[in-house]
């Protein structure tokens, strides 16, 4: 596991005040559990709103947190006054997303000036422990120069 | 473009019951708008709790209309007693998801007897004309003999 | 159908001139048959030498095929002086590729200044017609600046 | 890391008789070079006839090779008298593909009994160490009944 030096040393409240402006977090309500250099953690309780037609958590709502959490563990990485933009990602669905909470845990798989490669992993726990529901590999671009776009 | 013939003659029927147990839908107020033979629409009205820190629609709500869209219109063209589930999507994201309304279209690239491929696109909806936003290409597994996933 | 305008007037021959130093092209014996805005096709005579175990056409070369149609077609509609490099692209095996030649035709789906994304479709043709065997969804960066990645 | 259990005690033979007929492998000079359960290695020498423009090794054939060793990954997990066939991947490209020699490494994320997800990281091997060129998310589908499609 590589260390990462983030260049923005007040990353962490940086990340945070740009995930409470996320309202479809909130509506869906999930929050973020944990912020390190390159890594982000977002939690999601599981709920009968969240479901598609057999009960289980929508893909789009698995995507929408482990997409959050990838966008947020580049956000760690990049100096301020910068952006990140998703530019694509792609959903691996395992299992039913299904238990009590869904855990989505993002990774740096490449820190770069311009592009950005994070994996995501989202975990569904129970009483009997985790499993892996889905995994994503995503593209993210560092935006500069654009107002509306910062943080 | 092809013509399929549905396998099911109550194909029209079928998918809007199994949209309607789609909770996560209501909670994005998305309604289904179209249903022909491998062809699917879902709108969604734009509204701020819909989005990421920049305002716009957050990409893992494009994905799940247009993930919907594209399951239902497999759904479309499956025999009575199967059900179909998502295996993985890529969606690239084009243009920022804002507007009146989002617009999701998929339709079949490869109707298969156990994989299909179908492709999606999102368009915003705004008083300029409509903007193709999003696109995705996604994996579809027919499922069969496994009662909770049928429809 | 969208109608591109490029931006280099000479970009017929600095597409071809490329492709002709893609020694990988020589070796699996493809061409380019098509070079129109936005838009590359690429041939390639089916033989034994490039088979999987199955006898069928590796996807590894026909994703070589459509990557480098994708590619070229986002090299017709940029400016002179700049490059352009694959960052990411998923592709979907519909079909066995088999059969005298496979064609592979991409198409723009956005242009854009830094980040291009590009569909291509690849096609089996034998006695009986074309069969679509894949398709490919591709992000293209525009590099700047970076002598030994121009054209 | 979990440990597998393969269903044909025969796995390595197995995945090296299949390897060997795989024709594009002899034509690119790749080469098998590990065979565990959930596991596989293919090296690749580099040389200037992979090429792409720049002289790379072309995002096709880095694609070949960690295609073939996720495929082959599922082989080792597969039972006596079924197939594998990819049925889709993602490759994202992290950093030009040169050096002395290509490592694809593939590892299983779920082993399925009808779809199976696996990882893919290609190395790039110089006099300084190694460098990850290129990482693959990939879905293939386990083969039963079709004679043709073994092994």
């Amino acid at each position: 596991m590589q260390t990462f030096v983030p260049s923005d040393p007040d990353f962490d409240r940086r990340v945070r005040t740009s995930f409470a402006r996320q309202n479809i977090m909130s509506l869906l309500q999930a929050t973020i559990v944990r912020v390190a250099p390159g890594q982000v953690d977002v939690a999601l309780p599981v709920r009968p709103e969240l479901g598609q037609q057999h009960g289980f958590v929508h893909a789009g709502v698995v995507t929408a947190i482990v997409d959050t959490a990838c966008g947020y563990a580049a956000l760690t990485l990049v100096p301020p006054g910068t952006g990140v933009l998703s530019i694509e990602f792609k959903t691996n669905l395992l299992a039913p997303a299904r238990g009590s909470t869904l855990n989505a845990r993002a990774r740096v798989l490449k820190p770069g000036r311009n592009i950005c490669v994070y994996a995501g992993d989202v975990f569904a726990l129970d009483d009997h422990g985790e499993t892996l529901v889905a995994t994503m590999l995503a593209t993210i671009m560092v935006v500069r120069g654009r107002p509306g776009l910062v943080d």
